[in-house]
């Protein structure tokens, strides 16, 4: 089995140097990659081991055995990190002065003992780096999420024919959940932090919508169990309420984020003119969300429709708001940049970005449609093609 | 909504001291938990927020809005974690002089985050201390994972209908996690460390089994995406080879961990006596782990056994073999002890343990029983009730 697959021969190496740039700009000179999105953003697999990124030389992969490859140049099999000084210095590397690690990702532990390897480095935060270099896709990456999100779209043109009268919306989700994996879906949702655990996505019917969540997703519910309070709650789904669909689309290490409504019978006009305005939101940045503009002047966007609407009461939440309207989307659901009215992010070309406008309306439930996009030089491009008006079940 | 759960009520006092018991041990006199697995096992749910736990004065729960439950005793909202030193201080608390952390589940920010709260401070780990307290179970976690013990099994029930001719290991395992699903399993796996990411479990049919995986569990399995390289990896179930079915009966918090094994037609008789040495070697532990005896001795009885019957190269894996036989298993999947030949550990009364002896038999695949037992006075109470012999699709 070849380490470096095939299309990530030349592919590797561009993305070594978005992550070099962002090492230059911390005057880091040396990055140790452990964490599992990080790993595979740099190798194209995921394995047990390290990357091990000098800012001058080229850089080394560590594979912790029993996994084992073929032999490929700057690979190398470790059964410890602590043998890794000692083939750095063997190779004619220097010991690095400044040492990046990802102190967002890894464990207290994790990190001393990596620190331990070049006790006399300074140390800087390789999460940061990472992060940014993740915020911009390459093609291939793009073509990855465009991929994600055909297969998504073939899953929700499916949706309305897993419903039957009377169903929960935990039911629902379970035919959508098989539909997903019959159609490749990997079945894991990859998050950042400790902050967010969901199995393969949300379902939210009627006023359980309104129901906070202890995560940062931008809806809540109850859930089934208090182990695991979000989504879901396994109530029917009711005459004159909706229900939000945001199952995740994660086939092939990278993901889409959509949103979709159902509703059953008849819907407050509140609960419609809502929903319109969200696709109103979408089309205004979809022409307005250009390379250079502000990231904060999306939401400044989306938040003078919904004044001018006088929805703002409903607007990302009811009982309880969160304040952003989307976020970057790739190898894990939640990347930079995130949507706020404080955000210090530019928009850049090739940049893929959730966006969500959403309402919970009372004695109705959770309305709005999330695309995924791609920022382009003319605007944004939808990964998630599929119907945006609401559908009735 | 009640913070504290009435089930919970006693419980959390009776946790709280198993939980001191090691603090003093570590002397340790306060301990912060952020990590979500400890906070349930404080809590009885999950929540956003830490528990403060001094050695001599009632806990503290402190939870992050915007989630909000009845006001209860000892139970204060925060926004962000900085506010917590001068609540304590309010309420005539001294600020610790040793205070532990969570250095293995906490990443290195959050962990220099939670430590500027209280500098002067020394620094313990506080997830060794919150391990040992969970690896002996207290009555009504032996309950939770006695249902998902049940449930778990019914589910294993419903196998055999799940499978049609011509079917691959993956399309098989969907049909698997819908039963379960359905059963009321959560959909998530909730594992301890970064080194491990599965979806609902692993269904591996072949020579599959001899591909090692970069996690800890004991088998392996390609996966079908590298970014996953773990379990099924979408090949059709061939006559004469065996499905080993691993999957997670995760439906309350905590989960029971069991492996069954099907076939299809004639399978070699070196698979058949490498099933029934697994057989053998359960029932030899279930009478001869008890508590007080070494964690290590199970190793080694199960090892003796392998080898008076000279099975010892296909087991534990073939390609590459792992070092145990076994783990704790409670609200995670790999829990301590863990039962290698060097633990360290002694079995107590209570201790919840997977044992799961498996073989690799190349050209027929994995063959193996697991089951997750309780350690009582009189030996392992098996909490995962199903035929272990191998069952023929």
């Amino acid at each position: 089995m070849n380490f470096f697959l095939d299309k990530f021969s030349s592919e590797i190496d561009l993305r070594i140097s978005r992550i070099r740039k962002f090492m230059t700009m911390e005057g880091v000179d040396a990055l140790i990659i452990g964490a599992n999105a990080n790993l595979y953003y740099s190798s194209g697999r995921f394995f047990r081991g390290f990357v091990y990124i000098p800012i001058d030389q080229p850089p080394l992969w560590f594979v912790i055995k029993p996994q084992f490859f073929d032999t490929a140049q700057n690979l190398f099999y470790i059964r410890k990190p602590e043998e890794i000084p000692s083939i750095i210095k063997d190779l004619g590397y220097t010991s690095p002065i400044s040492l990046a690690l990802e102190e967002d990702d890894l464990s207290y532990s994790e990190i001393l003992r990596l620190k331990a390897l070049f006790p006399n480095a300074s140390l800087y935060n390789g999460s940061s780096i990472m992060k940014k270099a993740r915020m911009v896709k390459t093609d291939l990456e793009i073509e990855e999420m465009k991929t994600d999100g055909i297969h998504h779209a073939d899953v929700y043109s499916k949706i309305k024919g897993c419903y039957k009268p009377g169903m929960s919306d935990l039911r629902l989700q379970i035919e959508i959940e098989k539909h997903l994996r019959l159609e490749g879906a990997l079945g894991v949702s990859r998050v950042a932090g400790n902050l967010m655990e969901i199995n393969m996505g949300s379902v939210i019917s009627g006023d359980n919508a309104d129901n906070p969540a202890p995560y940062e997703f931008t809806m809540g519910g109850a859930g089934v169990h208090p182990v695991l309070p979000v989504g879901a709650d396994n109530s029917e789904i009711k005459e004159g309420t909706t229900v939000m669909i945001d199952m995740n689309g994660a086939f092939n290490g990278y993901q889409t984020d959509m949103t979709r409504v159902w509703a059953r019978g008849k819907i407050s006009d509140l609960a419609i003119k809502a929903h319109e305005c969200s696709m109103l939101i979408l089309r205004e940045l979809e022409v307005k969300a250009l390379p250079d503009i502000p990231v904060k002047d999306l939401f400044n966007i989306a938040m003078d429709i919904v004044k001018s609407m006088g929805l703002e009461k409903y607007f990302m939440g009811h009982k309880s708001q969160v304040g952003f309207i989307g976020h970057g989307v790739g190898i894990q659901l939640n990347e930079l940049p995130v949507l706020t009215s404080k955000s210090k992010d530019i928009l850049e070309k090739n940049m893929t970005i959730a966006i969500e406008p959403k309402f919970v309306i009372p004695g109705v439930g959770a309305v709005g449609v999330e695309n995924t996009y791609v920022v382009t030089d003319t605007g944004l491009r939808n990964l998630t093609i599929f119907p945006e008006e609401i559908q009735y079940f």
